[in-house]
């Protein structure tokens, strides 16, 4: 509940009336020390390092190399002020970087491109998603990446720039930038994977037993999938931007990669699509499971009351105390009355029966 | 009910046949004397003093400093009409701003823009958005606002002409829009965390107890949700027709303020929609707790029923006064009775437990 | 029931096979006198006249005053096939003009502009509101306009005229169409107004009691509208059309004027929008209203029910006729029986009331 | 049902891997022999044969006069074979023409017009709808129809053609095939008008008794507007794409004629809108009734139940056989203990009164 | 269940990290060996062979004849690898190719054009549709065909190219593209049959016993009907940039074939969600049918419970044992008895037909 509750509210209240691009950190507080680390590479070198001091990166401006910067944290504002003096970056981006609730977006300048969208991981436990805001900002040889957490979704990327990987290695930062939002968009399908297993658990479940909870659960599957569904969509109209953009700063070859990312973002909305229209189906089935659960007992109970209620009454008959009731001294008043009931209930059943109503 | 009911009134019928221009107020009565703030500033210098009477204003079409006009309330028809012919403004203008009930929008004239949207608070009281209607005029060095009524929206804008921020106080009127836009639009993320706190509240309480005023409590929700979509969709246009424009009274540089407005917007009316998808969400879960309580209540009475309308024939059976009736003489008759009752009592309570219908 | 029968059967059986342009009136049959109104105007003059031969309005075709020909009743189909060979009218559009079952639309001529539309009128007591299907043709100086019905709806703008308006007496037939349109619109609000106030009422009752009678209304108000909608939707289009042609016949300085109808018919079509979600959300507040009443009669059964039927059973066994059964012969047997037997209601009550059953 | 049942299923499978232009006709197999008739007529003459040998007809093609050959039936593969070589006809046109289960279309060649849509007619019956193709060929003097069953459909054309009709006698082939296009959908009207008594009476039933073969005609009412619609929807798209081709086959002046077709079938479409959302509004009222009902016989038990069970509890306790219970000497006992449950009864009945559940 | 699992589970993750063009096969495994034949063909000639080793088919580059490449199977990771060489072909395309999990797409590139779409079959039993990802990958003059399963779907290809068709044996691998895909189209027609039976099929046995499996059916055929139009949907797109595409490798002439191929798509996808309607209605009906029966059971409990609980109690009152009940004495006191029960009942059973109870 708590962290489902946090993200349906919208924490921009301390931002009202503040004049645009004064800086606040909008986002859940962290109070570790914020970790830069700094990556120049070209074809034939490769530099690592981590850096201590923000202005150790001013070099990388103008070096012949590619140098990726990438900050873990954003709640120690100092730092992309600082790197917003030394690459020149506006005020309304750096106010989008800090605030952690961007809307996936693309927005190009004359010296740079600035990307923002969602990174998801998937918790068992709670069955909710995690978003952590990725902010990319790429020039002619430099990226700056701003994650919310230090995290190792982007370390198989690392991974394939010290493997020296030909085409990373030869290519810019556009070709990088790419390989980060492709590590990116490859996460979602596995929490498509896990979405998907769930709802078939759900299923076998409610096949077996609808209980109530499943009812809040297929209710907070329905939640999740919204949100989602709103930190992808816009992904969507992010790649066709990039790819429609007449920047320098992305090279012709990039672009048939940026179409395969764009491919595996519509799989991913029709995957979304398709589970939204699911669970909604399952909704379907968890109701009128239990409706026919209800059913059930209630046939049960309709079967009992009419065979013995007749039977009750019957019995209530002989049990009056009139003065004169000839029955009552027949020899065998008993038994015959015990045949007559038999008979109403044996004609009950098979009546029942005959209905479909005995199962 | 009564401002709700308001709302759904359109108090439009007394404007029929009227010819165009003819100045009549469409909104709530007020009367308390129409307060006029005017605030002339640029870099150096700025004057703040309050009007007594609207002529006084009249320097402000060509003065070279920005001039802020703001008037709090529609009720007195004479201020707009004498700032009409002050500022050479379009009859329709004037009927637009004096009725209380438009649709936002943006109209772009020779010599200034006009543009309409609302303003919203929210009552924690009965949980109702309360909507003011705003109008902006703003052409080469001066902006006239409009509230309906008197209120403290503004005055953190003010505080920023006051405090010298420089971007406002070296900027034109159309930069000075943007930042009451701006203002307004942040305010909408204040009434998404209020209906984000409801909407979670409800959902609590739902699991808990799901009352029938809840579902009313629901419903009205559901129909803010509808006024307050309504308010908000248009919005995006006007950014979208100011964007595109090609007037000269916006300067180039406030473009991508605009742009940012734009995606505030854009966030509000997603996280609306999300809103929107959740209230029937929470609607068919408040359905289906009702009629999950409902099959708890009646499994109760099944069960009972079940158990004891077979017993209570059998007891029956032996309040019969036939003469002849051997099981009465039994010495132990009375025991071995009891007996099979609680033979068959447990045994139905195993048969309802097999089937889960003891919970 | 009868007035909305008709509008939902479409009476076009009778044109099949016709040739196009064969003129039959296809609408309510009436049998008052066609009435013609004249007006001719300019800034100066004013002549008003009932025509009794329509043919007297032959010389109005190259008058150089602005005359408005209204026909009120459509059913001499003579009369329209007289203006036609005056004003050169295209067949089809005499068609049209006949064919009381027209969607709203607008066609472009050479030598005029041919528009339809409709009248809206409600009719409190079946709460049914009436179609009045209106015909606008204007010229370089002459107006024509057609009713089906005598009516009152362009009274306010013949006053206007009479009453010397400025703006009305020195434009063209363009300005007037408008003026007759935006009168047109006013009354759909006045619509508006009153199915608010209808769904208000209902909202009320709903609380109070939600009797079946209930449904059918709102059914029926669901299905007005739908016609509604079907009537004002395509008159957007129709501005629009009208806005974006580069037809002489209308003047560059009434375009703010059709945007200003733009505007009006824009915020019509938004209230039914949600008007329309309302009435669907006041049908899922009716139907939970009533699952919510049967519960509570369900469970007034099962409390009785469930209490009275174990006493019962108790009651039954010590008025069995065994020979031995040993509490009968205790002499408190009766009281302490009535002992246990309040035990039990009492103990079932506090059940009832830990699961929230009562109430 | 089975003539549904033909609808929904498709029976293309006799044709997979048949090579395109593969002429077998796909439909309702019919013995009769396939009649042409030809008519040739212009302003002055007219002549109108039966054809034996549709070689007859090779006359046509470059013949002064228009020629409109009418094929009736499409199970003579040859006929279309023939006629696919007199006219140089594209083997995937004949090809749509005998698989009589097209999308409505239009294709445009170079030497004719090819146009393929539905006639549909209604049976009264089984309150089904019959659809049949009608396919038009047109070319710069000739038309060629295909219709499925030999029908009376086009015999009001004829007539018209025989009666001397002026514009139709004046016209090419583009204006005789707008004339049969125009019957066809003047047709549609008629099915709407059937299928808006059916609902009428529908909502009269329902009224009256929501019985469950109501619930199964609503439920094929749905599905024929779903075929209705598809068979509808594309014309539209047809119609706009011969408004705006280019083909010198279209005369301009039958361009507003095409216009008038245009908007008779969005009003079809229109209509088809509002009955679904009728009929939906339909299926909501069919189940609120019959819930509304289910509550009514349910309160009856409650009342019933809860009024005797307590009662019949009462005269348990004083069927109680122990030896000493005072009230049963009371000489008047019986008497009070009638009192004592009247009162019970009335005290219910009052109750449930108050609670409005006796109606 | 586990077929339809596993579509629903995306097996995406082994990919995430990895360089673009990584060639991994993602679909289920499989231990045959891959069948490679090979067809060289045109007008004159005709060549087949089965190939051991992919590199023989590195003459088909530049060979005269059309040659076409099958290639069953993908799991051999090698054989795409070599052909990529041999026909340079993109390292996405091959990492398309072997991912058997694709959104239908086409791709073009300077040498040749990349298709992916995917091919239907129908398993009766467990009513599932089996998805096979089809790669058609063609040039100048050869033609590479990717399936996942060897499959007999092509076999009427070869049989038209062996028969010696003209026009397919005279065409370029264009043409012979376009006959593979209207193969594929054609067999989506026969799955839309198999649905229409089962739609039928559960229609009628929904009118004679709505049985829960039958839920469970609907419900799954629901989803079904999700993935089927998830995978069709895009071919619309496919075919539509294959029409607009400029690139020389489709001839002009192949055009019309791919219109059809079009028109065919369209018709599908009509179906498609004529189909998910009907199922929507489908489960509607069920919903209703289920609730139908309860409410005659329920209404057979009421009528047995209201015509018995009052007898009940009347024979417990003269079960009662005061002393002076001067009914008892009566001599005809129990027959009398007899006669007020017999009239109770009759009178209710009265009542209830006139309330439309029985039945």
């Amino acid at each position: 509940m708590a962290k489902s509750g946090k993200r349906i509210k919208i924490k921009r209240s301390k931002k009202i009336g503040l004049s645009p691009g004064h800086l606040i950190f909008i986002g859940e507080q962290n109070h570790e020390t914020v970790g830069i680390d700094l990556i120049d590479y070209d074809i034939e070198r490769l530099t690592e390092m981590k850096l201590e001091d923000i202005n150790e990166a001013s070099h990388c401006k103008d070096s012949p190399q590619v140098s990726w910067i990438n900050v873990n944290g954003l709640h120690d504002v100092s730092i992309v002020e600082q790197l917003g003096k030394i690459f020149e970056i506006h005020p309304l981006v750096l106010e989008d970087i800090l605030n952690a609730d961007q809307r996936p977006k693309v927005d190009f300048f004359e010296h740079h491109v600035y990307m923002v969208f969602n990174m998801l991981t998937y918790h068992q436990g709670d069955k909710k998603i995690e978003y952590e805001q990725i902010s990319l900002l790429f020039g002619k040889n430099y990226l700056i990446s701003f994650q919310e957490r230090p995290g190792d979704v982007f370390e198989a990327v690392r991974e394939r720039i010290r493997a020296g990987k030909v085409r990373l290695r030869n290519s810019g930062p556009d070709y990088l930038a790419y390989a980060l939002m492709d590590v990116v968009v490859d996460h979602y399908f596995l929490i498509l994977e896990k979405f998907g297993e769930d709802i078939e658990a759900f299923e076998e479940a409610l096949m077996e037993n609808p209980r109530t909870d499943l009812l809040h659960n297929i209710y907070h599957l329905k939640r999740e999938m919204l949100y989602l569904r709103k930190s992808v969509w816009p992904l969507r109209e992010v790649v066709t931007r990039l790819e429609k953009s007449e920047t320098e700063l992305i090279e012709q070859k990039t672009m048939v990669y940026l179409r395969d990312v764009y491919d595996h973002t519509i799989q991913v909305i029709e995957n979304i699509e398709i589970y939204r229209d699911t669970i909604s189906g399952l909704l379907d089935l968890y109701l009128s499971s239990v409706s026919y659960k209800m059913n059930e007992v209630m046939k049960t109970l309709t079967v009992i009351g009419a065979i013995f209620i007749p039977l009750t009454f019957i019995v209530g008959v002989y049990g009056m105390n009139f003065e004169y009731m000839p029955e009552l001294a027949w020899p065998n008043g008993y038994f015959i009355i015990w045949g007559i009931m038999a008979a109403i209930a044996v004609g009950m059943l098979l009546y029942f029966r005959s209905k479909h109503w005995l199962k």
